[in-house]
């Protein structure tokens, strides 16, 4: 099956169905209604309707969405049906946190590799991910790693985005307050979370 | 002057034009247009434009925005013209890198206080800030604290929200991968890392 024109705001909704189906699952739950699952995952019935009709119809009126069904449509749809490496770029505070992260196994995601320019931390491991030098990111190609996160300080962002580009890095998870510039044929997501902190004054 | 009927989708990008008006105004630039702005920061001009618009006409045809005009109205509308104190819940691996992000206190914002339930935490200082009893959280309606940030695992997400809440917290940054419910008077902000980078491998 081919899915196409998904827009990238049903993509963005997309984890979290898979997290929800994959919960659904572990507890045995055969199928669940667009109303259910909505309220599971707090957003629209509506919205779960529109965004599964890209990928085809398999929910059964009366019954619902089919949860195994659900699991293998979504996780093929995200490329998340084999496991996905990424190099993290940064050892900080931040990128040790994320080394220990135990949700990425959740998304068959698993971070493969680890730099930093810090002499004291390379060579040794962090939550069992080796820290390397900075300048083996040019062998990411060889190691089936094409996700990139980037856990440095702004100033320093875009030279290690041009360098994972430059090794064949075609996804980037941006964790730094900068902008990166990339090649059309790199996707950089950016997440910045004392953005996020910054606008919940607004609604206080 | 009072702002109003600004949609969510433009105080989503507030911060990353206060951000640059910040670096701008570092760099003693005067004023900027809306192209410039818009290279620097990786958006579209016209979005700038549009979004601007909300706050009245400060832009002059030919020259572009003021820098330090852009910078008062900004901080006013996110009402981060005033320290705003978060209370973190959660001192584990992210938990204690936000204790030690330093991109906080550029947007006035701190973390005033930290919680968790582990014992061997409790009565320690992490980054500078104590670790307190999660049982403290009560405490924090006296304290001129009203963010909250949850930083827990799964499952404590929701009775943590209700803590918080229930403190009289009435805007929270949800880190953890549970959808809370709050009351309609408390806003919620959802970031969750381990779904960006899942999203990702769609796009390579």
């Amino acid at each position: 099956m081919r899915y196409h024109k998904i827009p990238d705001e049903t993509i963005k909704r997309m984890p979290t169905y898979l997290r929800g189906a994959m919960r659904l699952s572990e507890q045995d739950v055969k199928s669940i209604s667009s109303k259910e699952l909505a309220a599971l995952l707090g957003v629209n019935p509506w919205q779960i309707r529109k965004d599964f009709s890209y990928f085809g119809e398999f929910g059964t009126p009366g019954v619902g969405y089919n949860i195994e069904k659900l699991l293998t449509h979504i996780r093929k749809i995200l490329k998340l049906d084999v496991v996905r490496k990424a190099a993290l770029v940064g050892a900080g505070n931040l990128g040790s946190a994320l080394l220990a992260f135990p949700r990425f196994g959740t998304y068959s995601l698993e971070i493969a590799a680890a730099f930093d320019i810090d002499k004291r931390k390379i060579g040794k491991k962090k939550h069992g991910v080796l820290i390397e030098n900075i300048s083996a990111i040019k062998t990411l190609g060889q190691r089936s790693i094409d996700l990139g996160i980037i856990s440095v300080p702004r100033g320093a962002a875009q030279e290690i985005a041009d360098k994972l580009v430059e090794a064949g890095i075609r996804g980037i998870l941006n964790l730094s307050p900068q902008h990166v510039t990339v090649p059309k044929n790199v996707k950089v997501i950016t997440i910045d979370i004392a953005k996020g902190l910054a606008r919940l004054p607004y609604y206080v």
